[in-house]
């Protein structure tokens, strides 16, 4: 094996959370590229805009410096080979993410034969962790600041000021 | 990243399937060097001996060149240090493995905080494979040639004509 | 142990089942006080208003002599200590209640360390109801009488006439 | 048993995927008679009209002379009487699949005492297929012929022209 | 579909439940013939001989005329076409049994390109059974006349007055 | 609510781990009284034999006031009635823990018309506890000491000494 290999973590990251992060960190110690790609999704209904995602995640991975936030829009398949990547990163929590990460990762490789998938699996303490619970939490007046990083804490508090 | 990343495979291996052979050769791939290690683990009941298990994974990988067979015995968390190990390759096939394999992660990682587990699926062709299958097939009279090596196809045909 | 366990089961019962009422009964053999919190959540797209929800739980619990019906919003982490509560109740049917029930269960227990949930079977005549299936059962013109209590029944009847 | 068993296989195929089509193909060989209805549902936002997803069913089943293809509305525990139906035919392709397919077989036996579901399992190229993922494929720009009958590939097609 | 359907339903019946029962009715119901196949598999440690399981089905299924009992050993695929078999029958209760039977399901295929699997349901009240676990009820002194036909409960309550 | 209320946690403990011990600590708050039973079970093949089994639980809850150890043999559901006992306890930590307790729960229901389950869910810390675990561990050299009450781990010690 000469070539070097690229990760692609794709997600909304919507906000990023500590679990994310974590995945982030464990994948940029097992490989020597890690792209984390942020998809732009027009259609979906996020909480925070692309340049804010874009913003908290590249302030969260400054002392990783094998790792680059980029965004993407198309099909995932297509922008794996465009980015040269050789594995795409995916993180698992629990028997739900299993079965629907699984589909994912069959689907990919019936589009596009390279496609190579690793699970990884973060921290015990963030297994129960979601960006839809956290945002849910924060929208209710809830201390979130155990559960993301300290950039996202100070955003979701701006947007919970701004929509009461 | 500058360490070059050891993959360790651990598994009894009784016998090989094409889908181990399938994870073997994925992680082969993705990691500099692979080690395959079979648990020699004296007190369960093996069909094939210990030797037997590494002659047919060493035959097997044979064209693989970052990848080594050993055997071990003790805490795989131990071996796992004492090989310079950075990463434990697991397959995952279904919904039960994913939480037996899981429950075994966090374990590891409890023992030895180095501990790094990522999980690979095997091509779709193979998600149902299991060496207790296997076993079950052959000993029926069952045709294993799609399943297993031409190598150990072989030998559990003697062990069957042994065992009339 | 001297203290008075409160027990606290919040849903938005939009409309309360017989499932529903089955786990209010058995909760309120096991503890002194049994709370039915029925959440506000004004942003959801509820059939029942909060007032006949309130109304319908109200007259179905109303020879339990230990059980009071409440309506609380805002972070139920937060709910739970102002209620003094020591337990919260969880009805569980599936494996796909389990895991979200045990991600949230995590996630409160993050959130409050005084946080415990129980959780509770309903008789295995009710594993296979919820509210969302009354609801289109009732809404495509199908008796649900078996399902849900009298009042709820009425009410869904009269709904239905509305929107035709 | 003298009778002829008519079996129904509902869905609301938006679109058609292989999948459906190997579950139609086993159900026919298996049934005197195969009645595939498609729910007309008009609440639900579908990609496809009513009426081009029973020209896609109708074209693609054409060669299979005991399936015929109907459309209905209304609760399907009294449409199945209506059509004299004696088993309900259910495609299952993973566990998450399995729990709401599940419940929603007890519910249905308990509106109606003769219902019988039985449930096919597609061939494994295709368990990972559904009709929301082969929707966004396409609508990404990825190529969904693998997946899809070629009726149902050259329309989604034409959408997505028309959605540019 | 001029062909006669004939179905397979194998299992240890060790001994038979309620549960069996329930499906070998609905079985009964959908197909001109079922074969209700005992295994014979000499390694396993059966609580029942072969001919008291023979028995015990024979007569439980006494009434139902298109119902035959066989046994047979060898692989299950050989036998399927032995019979002329068209479809297999497994019953389905839980999560767990749904992964198993999927994965021997596949296995089938691809032994046997012929192998059709259908899963049929028992009903509710019968989700909770296993021979194991009736087994095991009736050598603790426990009544088994709510879950097992009256000649098993007879044998049971035998067996257990003989290992005192 | 008058009667007080006494429940029954039931388990083989061998040997007890700090999961056990949560749950235990979590249920005696909760409810009045807790029995601990430990089953004799003498078929199956402890490590620990009964009395080391009872002697290392008592040594645990000594702090406990309303936690009694007992032992018992024969049908739960019968032991439940004889303990005048109203609610068994259970810890969940995985979706595989929780089918076989569903199960169970639906069997003891139906054996017995008073039984009542209440699951409880360990720490996120002991999620992948289990005794077959500890065993392994302990047998093959690794620490237990994070896993296992202190009088737990010098017993292990001991074992694996004279294995040795």
């Amino acid at each position: 094996m000469k070539k070097e290999i690229i990760a692609l973590y794709p997600g909304s990251f919507d906000p990023l959370t500590n679990g994310h992060l974590d995945i982030i960190t464990r994948a940029s110690r097992l490989f020597p590229t890690l792209i984390v790609a942020i998809t732009k999704n027009l259609n979906k209904n996020h909480l925070f805009s692309l340049e804010d995602r874009i913003d908290m995640l590249k302030e969260s991975v400054s002392d990783m410096h094998n790792v680059k936030v980029v965004s993407f829009s198309g099909l995932l398949a297509n922008y794996f080979d465009e980015m040269k990547a050789n594995v795409l990163i995916r993180g698992l929590r629990a028997v739900s993410d299993f079965e629907y990460e699984f589909q994912m990762a069959l689907m990919n490789r019936n589009l596009n034969a390279n496609f190579e998938t690793v699970f990884l699996m973060p921290d015990q303490d963030y297994t129960f962790l979601s960006s839809s619970m956290i945002k849910e939490i924060a929208m209710l007046g809830g201390d979130t600041k155990d559960f993301v990083p300290a950039c996202v804490e100070k955003k979701l508090k701006q947007i919970k000021k701004q929509n009461q």
